[in-house]
This record gives C-alpha cells, sequence and structure tokens, in this order.
C-alpha cells in the first residue's frame, strides 16, 4: 500500500504546475490537473465524434497520465518553438520516475499509456491529442483569446497549431473552431 | 457540438469550487476538479485491492462525474452533521441540469455514473466511495492533519466517517490508514 500512496502523493504536485489560460471567471491560471480531469470528460462527451471508432476508456486513462510529466518538466505553452526534444526527454525522465514509484506491473500500465499518447500513432492517441489541443481555444474563445493577447500569440499561429492534431483525431471538432476562430480574429481575440 | 462546448464550458465552475484541505505545499484550498482527477488515478491504482472486482474504467468515470453537482451546492465537508438530504437534493437538480446541456444518450449516461455513485450500491461505486473518502485523509496525513486542524475535526470523527465506506470498498486501504491514523493520534494532528 505504501508505493501506491507515495505515487499519489506525487501527483499532488501536478496542482501546482500552472499553464497559460485562466479558468473562466478567475484571477488565477489554470493548473495541469484540473486541466486533465476537464479534457477527460470532454473526451467523453465527444467520443461519437472520434475520426475513427476509439476505445473512450483507454482515451480517458491517456488524458488523466498524459501531464504527469509535467512535475519535474513544467508546462509548456504549445506555441513554444524548438527545444520540444529536449523538453520531451525531461517528461519521460520525469514520468519513469514517477510511474516507478508504483509496483511493477501498474508503473509499466500507466508509462505505456503515457508513450502511446507522446507517440500518437493509435486512433486514441489522436483522438486524445485533439481534445488536449482544442481545450485551451474552447477556454481562450470564451476568455476573449486571454492567453492568447497576454502572450502575444497570432490567428496564424492558433490555426497552425490547433488545425493539424484536431482536425486528424476529430474532424467535426475542428470545422466548429474553424468558423469559431474566424469570428474571434473579428473580434480582436488575438495577440501580436 | 455546441451542445457539448456548453458543457465543457459549464464544468469549468468546478475548478472554482473549493474544499477544506490544502495540496501539499500550497497555501490556497484544493479544488473539486483537480481532486476529482486525483482520485481517478488513486482508483487506477489500487484496483487490485477491491473488495470485490470491479469495472475500473466504470469506477473512473463515476469519480469524473462525482462531484459535479456542487457546481451549484457547493462542497460539503464530511464531517458536516445534518442536512444531507437537502444538499443530495440541491447536488440532483445541479448534475439534471448540467447533464441536460448534452445531448440526450451522453447526457443520460453521466447522469446514471453520478446517481450510481450516490447510491452506492455497486461493488464500482463501493469502490469509488472509499477513494473518495481515502484521498483527503491521505493529504491530511501528509499536512499534518491542516483541514482537521482548521476545522476542529478530533480523531474520532475522522473514524466514525472514514472507516465505514474505506472498509467496504477497499479493506486493504483501511487497514493502512487505520495505522497512520492512530500514529497520527499521536502527533496531535487532530482538532477538537
Amino acid at each position: 500500500m505504501q508505493p501506491i500512496v507515495d505515487f499519489i502523493l506525487e501527483l499532488d504536485k501536478l496542482k501546482a504546475v500552472t499553464r497559460k489560460v485562466r479558468p473562466i471567471g478567475l484571477d488565477r491560471y489554470e493548473n495541469s490537473a484540473e486541466h486533465s480531469w476537464q479534457i477527460a470528460l470532454l473526451a467523453a462527451s465527444l467520443a461519437g465524434y472520434a475520426e475513427s471508432a476509439v476505445d473512450i476508456n483507454r482515451v480517458i486513462a491517456m488524458l488523466l497520465v498524459h501531464d504527469i510529466g509535467e512535475i519535474d518538466a513544467g508546462d509548456t505553452m504549445v506555441f513554444v518553438e524548438g527545444g520540444w526534444e529536449q523538453r520531451k526527454a525531461a517528461e519521460l525522465a520525469s514520468v519513469t520516475r514517477i510511474f516507478g514509484l508504483l509496483p511493477d506491473g501498474q508503473g509499466a500500465a500507466f508509462l505505456a499509456l503515457w508513450k502511446e499518447f507522446e507517440c500518437g500513432e493509435t486512433p486514441e492517441s489522436r483522438f486524445a491529442h485533439s481534445v488536449d489541443r482544442a481545450m485551451p481555444v474552447l477556454l481562450n474563445l470564451s476568455n476573449h483569446g486571454q492567453s492568447w493577447r497576454e502572450n502575444g500569440i497570432s490567428y496564424e499561429r492558433v490555426v497552425r497549431r490547433v488545425e493539424p492534431e484536431v482536425k486528424a483525431g476529430c474532424p467535426a471538432l475542428w470545422d466548429y473552431l474553424r468558423d469559431r476562430l474566424e469570428e474571434a480574429r473579428h473580434q480582436g481575440f488575438f495577440g501580436a
């Protein structure tokens, strides 16, 4: 029992990893733990729109663990260019350490989910990526582009970073976002 | 697509519902969204210790939705005596409203999970309850009894509110907690 307790208390640190978007109506920044909860439910709600049939339970499990590497490596905004290989290596080291706290079988199962998400080659991981990528866009569309404006992110950069992954995993969600992003451009929700 | 977007943005409000325990090392209180994420992973890690065999995917789904009624009703500490029927009615009204934002099939599926958790009659819901009840205890054991001391909660009250539910769903977890609670008593982690 103690290894599982050590693991779950280590996970508490993800509540302190902050992202760039603020929850609607709150002054503080979102953290990666509550983000993981929200996208698990977004995936469950959107399952019928996945590009191919998916095992939604594996998608949910993947989304629950996908940000745990940020406990040691921190969150990096999706618009940061360069340095991704180093960050991914740091995140792999982090999840290897943290999942290594668990008994072998359980730790290996979480690590396999984390790697499947990172590789992005299965229908489940592609769908998981589309949901993860879309959620901050939905919050920004509600927030008048708060994190885009604070960080000088242009309409073109958002489309470039969001379209391929959302379209690949959930085409109907991209169709929706494309129109909303176009409206947001006219409303001045972007930076730069 | 718009109903799903409306639903997921409504869920953002759970990030603003605060509980009585603080994440380890942080000054702020925990919110119910990040709590839901953490207990989903605690359930996944503890699945082998469930009192009866469980469908762990249903347990996880249940834990992800179980606190959504707090969006309208607020969080109530487990040690508050009385008034539970009114609070449960308020939470049911809240989830009926919020899941009602979704297309029928999906909203009904979430509502069924929420009700299964509330009834606590299936092996899955009993295990889910044990995990939900144990998590703030684990945080308090790490936090020198922070929420017990801040709210004047005695050792006896903790045992009375925690033992039956944790034992019913996950006996090995109760065995662990019993010994740790006894140590905590000698360390002065309790209020009142």
